[in-house]
């Protein structure tokens, strides 16, 4: 089997580029990964050189491309059926894959108002309207699914789902948003799992700044 | 096994609710369809009794309910292995949810400046700044994957992808948007597929009118 190669902006920065990232090192893929950094606007023209949207994250497999992030994420379930991306049972993985599709189509108003960004000091802001809208939906869809699965992560061990809301853990830790007891314990789990440990640290090894995700 | 129930909003106006209604009736996959109409702005509160997020459209099968379009998609591709929901071959799978997944997360300023409307009568209007950006990528997409795979659609027959881009032959259709030639046969295709032509022709019967989709 060829390699699989995986393109990704900054790790302090590059909340889409996390997910197949963290879902894969977590499921013990092995890959390689290609870093290009962004520019002051946070894209980059090299990313077209590789990506049809020109955007990252790209998945490289052959003569392959795969973009999207969640695309990416069910092709490397395929590729490993027993690595456990995507929950066991049918009903389990068909809300995973709800919940899923639910931050890659929305979320935008905490997405807009707050980029993740690993490095920075924990600090509020002004949250703009439809802001606490999101992130009550968000901890509602984390108290679901932790009180079906009894957790610790939303389908009990970590999963593809996981690895779509991983940024949204750091947006809600460092423009400190309060949240309810369930989600302050999902976060916990996420930031002591050892796929997120590995990225947060090489993100706050990073110097590169974007000035348009310093909120 | 239990029967499938699919809700969904107004035929004329639901563009989410058309991505599985068709995928499914394309596929041969029989349902109970439950159609529950929007209010003057798109919406409707009774939702929320089987909606987790307050919108359509909504798959019941037992006791499960699985939301987000593309979601109730990969769980009938999973319940009809053999129904080609998703094409057979891995790389052609990968691209077709590449291009989903670009459709669900993406092309809003054509969204938002031309609703879904079956009905309406061919007319151009003033397209805001980035309709014709998301409509190039969308006819990019359309003659690649159909240059692979020597159409009619997207990857031969009628897919999941097809699906995903069905509402979008309607947008550029009544809002006479110029396109090329690969796109005009395309949406041909479409056009004259069973499936759509069934939806056609109940949204064409439909008499209530939401005054948000009336662009
Ligand atoms: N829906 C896409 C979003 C990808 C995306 O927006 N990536 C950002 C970086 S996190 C990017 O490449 N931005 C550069 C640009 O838009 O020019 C996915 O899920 O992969
Ligand atoms: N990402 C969702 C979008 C669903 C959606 O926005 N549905 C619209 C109708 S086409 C809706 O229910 N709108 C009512 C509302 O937002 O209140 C999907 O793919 O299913």
């Amino acid at each position: 089997m060829d390699g699989l190669r995986l393109y990704i902006g900054n790790k302090n920065y590059s909340s889409w580029s996390l997910r197949p990232w963290i879902a894969m090192t977590a499921a013990g893929i092995v890959f390689e990964e290609v870093l290009i950094p962004f520019d002051d606007a946070g894209g980059n023209p090299k990313f077209k050189e590789f990506s049809p949207t020109g955007r990252v994250p790209v998945l490289q497999h052959g003569a392959l491309h795969v973009w999207e992030s969640l695309a990416i994420i069910e092709y490397v379930a395929e590729l490993f059926p027993d690595a456990g991306i995507w929950p066991y049972d049918p009903a389990d993985r068909a809300m995973a894959r709800s919940i899923s599709m639910e931050m890659l189509s929305g979320f935008r108003a905490l997405r807009g108002a707050c980029p993740m960004n690993i490095r920075r000091e924990k600090r509020a802001i002004d949250l703009p309207e439809g802001v606490m809208q999101d992130v009550g939906r968000i901890t509602e869809i984390w108290k679901t699914m932790r009180q079906r699965s009894r957790g610790p992560f939303l389908f009990g061990p970590f999963s593809g789902a996981d690895a779509m809301f991983a940024p949204v853990v750091n947006r809600l830790d460092v423009y400190d948003i309060p949240v309810d007891e369930n989600a302050e314990d999902y976060m916990d789990a996420m930031k002591a799992h050892p796929a997120w440990i590995a990225w947060r640290d090489a993100a706050l090894a990073e110097t590169w700044v974007v000035p348009a995700d310093e909120a």
